[in-house]
């Protein structure tokens, strides 16, 4: 990560112009900053995220599975939920998620608000009830007193809790990559290789998936489209939504912003390395076989999509009270 | 909480004096608020602190079990640990831990350092081994240069790095509590209940067992003085140090500073609420049946122990590199 080279770049935004588009015209466009319309509703959908409450054992918390200090995922092949199970897919980065099309692999919510209610209620995951956690909130007075500030009433509802949680993601941007410095018309952010890989990505047609913003996120796609992609993993993808047989094994093209924390790759997480993926991405998507100088170019061009990570305090929870129920782990 | 108190406070402690000693005479003292010799260190230890990958899971940090959004414990009866066991012995708050004459309810670890490697090797909690931990962070390219700027030398060792997280921890300390306010001369700082809380708390003998800065942490003492404590708990206290038959069922002092967070109470962590432990501590160690009232009187005291809690950004962990161990939690 170009910590010097973000931090000039910061420097820059304070002065007011740099959050221009793309002086480039250019099929990624740069990350805008989050605009923050209602700073109350994020800070409570931040403690939201953060707290294991809203999960039947009070250990899981959104951050558990989407952890901020890592790239926004769990760097594991699939994720451990409620009681250790093995979940059944990659927990994918809330980074940028609200700049894509549907969220899930399969698209099966249509945006951050209806997703957030369904970690909390997935048996394999948080394993809670929509009634139990928002009863649980409903006995702890520092949330019933912020919810009556926030939005007029102290009544906790589901409706309530996924809107704050969606308003703190929706501020989990990551602006001011390499990438986004260039695109803006700083010529030095990259170097040779970097701009040779960003080349060869445009060239060879990974930006026909890999567009927009998030350089991904705009669509469904086959996976396995010259070669079929043999995995044990039996996610069908876009299919279990439509329920047609011609969306099997399509899977909504993931953001590649701050793909060098997102590892390992891949619906499965079966791709332990961005060499690996990147491969396996030339093979199976276009019919092309890459070098290893044009795969490690690549790399270094997937690299230069690392912006700068949300930086914010941590946030102090409020205290359960004596009438809050008691979470049981191994019940 | 007292969320405006500690504003208010945190501004008079700006102006420069409010650091000052007690200006009354009791057996509890202010908590100083930390003084940070050396902040790169500081900052690698929160890194460390809140690094997964310090377990053989790669799921579960320091932060896990000593959550920092909640008073610094779990707030679970005994902590989940690797592969979700059912640990033996609830989890202490690490707020205000540098206060005390030992770590561990049996006093086994002299100092937060020595204390720092037993949570990685312990099989029931981090699972890891200090040698592959040493490993797994030698693979990572942000740590090498950060250890190098922190310690001159690039290797990372056991030892640097329980250091750094022992620095880390020296900062969590909660200063300005209502009840530092009110040693410190502010008489406002205590309603009536509140004093009427403390003066029971003095008059009858809590105070010989909770003293000091932290409120306890000072001494060792024997669970159930005057009625033996009853419990399914094989945990024997300090006599698994010193080997000892008397020392059966002694147990370091917990610190009360922030215990409203710090839910549930004692080392079985089967009182769920503050009332039930005061009332157990009255008959237990006092010979002593608190009325309703009292002991509501008593618990409005303690909360006036909440201090600020530490506020800090959250740390962005450095990523993996190719050559990083692949956790794997189910295997
Ligand atoms: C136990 C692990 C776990 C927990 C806890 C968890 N998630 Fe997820 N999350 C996942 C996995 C796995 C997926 C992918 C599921 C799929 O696509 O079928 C996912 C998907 C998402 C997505 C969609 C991202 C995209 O690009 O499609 C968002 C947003 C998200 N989670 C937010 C949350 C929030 C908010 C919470 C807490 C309320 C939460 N998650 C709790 C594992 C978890
Ligand atoms: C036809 C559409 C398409 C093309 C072309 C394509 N991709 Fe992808 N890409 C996808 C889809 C769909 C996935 C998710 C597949 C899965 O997880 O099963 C993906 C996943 C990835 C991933 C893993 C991201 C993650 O977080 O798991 C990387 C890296 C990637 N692509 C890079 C590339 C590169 C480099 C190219 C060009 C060589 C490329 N892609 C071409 C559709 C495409
Ligand atoms: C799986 C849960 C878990 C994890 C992970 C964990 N701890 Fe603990 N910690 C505990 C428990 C339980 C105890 C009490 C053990 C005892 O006293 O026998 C404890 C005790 C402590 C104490 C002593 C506090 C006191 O008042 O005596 C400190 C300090 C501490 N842990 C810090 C850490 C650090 C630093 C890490 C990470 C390197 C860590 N813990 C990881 C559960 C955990
Ligand atoms: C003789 C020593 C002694 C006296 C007197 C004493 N305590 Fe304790 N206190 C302890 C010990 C030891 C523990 C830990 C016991 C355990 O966990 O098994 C404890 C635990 C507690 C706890 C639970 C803290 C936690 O985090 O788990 C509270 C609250 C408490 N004491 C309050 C009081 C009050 C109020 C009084 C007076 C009524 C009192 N104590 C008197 C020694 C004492
Ligand atoms: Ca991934
Ligand atoms: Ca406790």
């Amino acid at each position: 990560m170009k910590l010097k080279a973000i931090a000039i770049a910061s420097a820059l935004a304070v002065a007011g112009t740099a959050w221009a588009a793309s002086v480039r015209d250019e099929p990624i466009q740069p990350i805008q900053p989050a605009k923050v319309t209602n700073p109350a509703l994020v800070e409570l959908g931040k403690k939201l995220y953060f707290d294991p409450r809203l999960s039947r054992s009070g250990f899981i918390s959104c951050n558990s599975c989407h952890n901020l200090s890592m790239g926004g995922s769990d760097n594991l092949k699939t994720s451990i939920g409620d009681k250790w199970q093995q979940g059944p897919i990659n927990s994918p980065t809330v980074l940028n998620s609200s700049l894509a099309v549907a969220q899930f692999w399969d698209g099966r919510a249509a945006d951050l608000k209806e997703q957030a209610g369904g970690p909390i209620a997935n048996p394999g995951e948080m394993a809670f009830t929509h009634d139990l956690a928002v009863g649980t909130l409903r006995t702890i007075p520092g949330y019933v007193a912020e919810f009556k500030s926030v939005f007029g009433s102290a009544d906790i509802n589901i409706d309530k809790i996924t809107q704050a949680i969606a308003a703190f993601e929706e501020t989990l941007v990551t602006p001011n990559s390499p990438f986004d410095q260039w695109l803006k018309g700083d010529d030095k952010a990259l170097n040779d290789r970097e701009l040779a890989g960003y080349g060869l990505f445009k060239e060879s047609g990974c930006v026909a998936c890999h567009n927009g913003p998030a350089a991904g996120g705009t669509s469904f796609q086959k996976m396995g489209l010259f070669e079929p992609y043999k995995t044990n993993n039996p996610a069908e993808g876009r299919a279990g939504v439509t329920g047609k047989d011609e969306d099997r094994m399509n899977f909504k093209v993931p953001t590649l912003r701050n793909v060098e924390l997102t590892y390992p790759y891949f619906h499965d997480g079966e791709a332990a390395t961005l060499e690996q993926a990147v491969e396996l991405m030339g093979r199976l998507q276009l019919g092309r076989k890459y070098s290893e100088q044009e795969i490690s170019d690549i790399v270094a061009f997937l690299k230069t999509l690392t912006g700068d990570q949300p930086t914010f305090v941590m946030p102090i929870l409020p205290p359960s009270s004596n009438a809050t129920p008691k979470p049981n782990p191994w019940q």
